[in-house]
């Protein structure tokens, strides 16, 4: 079995949350399941001092930083197709929302990216189950708009909102689990939208990692 | 009890090994002590495009990219003393040879940067646990110089030469295992010096932590 990880950066405040991801690889491998990281070739939306937590005038791409997490071993997401894979998991991270999409601009009315909304709508198509790890949930929301599918962020009212207004149901969910819609094989994670340290985050993440792989053999 | 995390930045070739770095996070969590993660304020020795294996003219800082998988909670190493953590582990990765010491460029008699030395020299001297993984024991070895401390870095024979050369002594260990110097409380494991997965680095890094938490606690 083959399982996509989509990492949009490398650092939770322009990229992928590092634990998020790493966490993501390590139940993966563990469950002895090939893994295929990926991530669009594209400008990072800004590049974020990770000490101030202040803008900086540098510019960095994606692929490129998202290749720290994978050890330099990771494709180009144009050149994966739902075909190339049994799953796919998208890590958090602000990155997922800023390089992703322009969520924190329009909201609900929020636009996903060619490169990553291409691979979604083709994952949920064929009936490939995806994993949407801390924010992800609102760029499957936005992708995949109007297709009432179940979704959680944990408890943050505001993102609910957004992520109803796209079409979707929310549902409130602990750091501790994984949320699954099985009918239409999505599994979420609130993931460092509620937990406070790398231990609840992995609890969640370890049992979305597991929920997926029981979907993709289903 | 207070466990000191070392970092070199964020990314194996240039930093901080990603993997080694949040699995040590995790683990410490897991046994409930508070993390203390540390950089030091200093240019990288380089940037390395981590998709191309190619060096970049960046420049980056080891600190502020440090930040990237401590989210932000890092301090600086000069504001941290032996006396305020209880344990130091030092993840691996590139980072740690290039931005810690010249070990690429003198090997055996490389000289380790004074923010890291001082602090490793305090820690052996308060007999307070190390703990290096990967690569990391041949800072340890040059820092302690003569000390005669048992390390491992797998089973790679020239860099084993090296260390011996430093005057401490060479361990052959499998990735799966960490090496415990019970009389000097230094522990070490191979990681990525030997590993293939993500999967088979986290079984002796999850040695390493819980030995070097008994030896902090005895």
């Amino acid at each position: 079995m083959k399982v996509g990880v989509l990492l949009s950066g490398c650092g939770v405040f322009d990229g992928a949350e590092i634990h998020e991801a790493t966490l993501t690889l390590y139940f993966l491998d563990k469950a002895g399941v090939e893994i295929v990281c990926m991530a669009p070739n594209i400008p990072q939306k800004e590049v974020i001092n990770h000490l101030t937590g202040e803008k900086t005038n540098e510019t960095r791409n994606v692929l490129v930083e998202a290749a720290r997490i994978a050890r330099g071993n990771i494709k180009d997401i144009n050149e994966v197709s739902a075909d190339d894979i049994d799953a796919l998991i998208m890590p958090g991270g602000y990155g997922v929302a800023k390089n992703f999409s322009n969520f924190l601009e329009k909201g609900a009315d929020a636009d996903v990216i060619p490169e990553v909304k291409r691979l979604l709508v083709e994952m949920f198509e064929k009936k490939k189950p995806i994993g949407a790890v801390c924010i992800s949930p609102v760029i499957v929301a936005a992708a995949l708009k109007e297709a009432k599918v179940k979704l959680t962020i944990g408890t943050d009212e505001e993102v609910a909102k957004a992520i109803e207004a796209m079409g979707q149901q929310h549902l409130v969910c602990p750091v501790s689990e994984a949320l699954v819609d099985e009918e239409n094989k999505i599994v979420s994670t609130p993931a460092y939208m509620e937990g406070k340290t790398i231990k609840d985050v992995a609890e969640g993440i370890e049992k979305l990692v597991n929920e997926v792989l029981r979907l993709a053999k289903s």
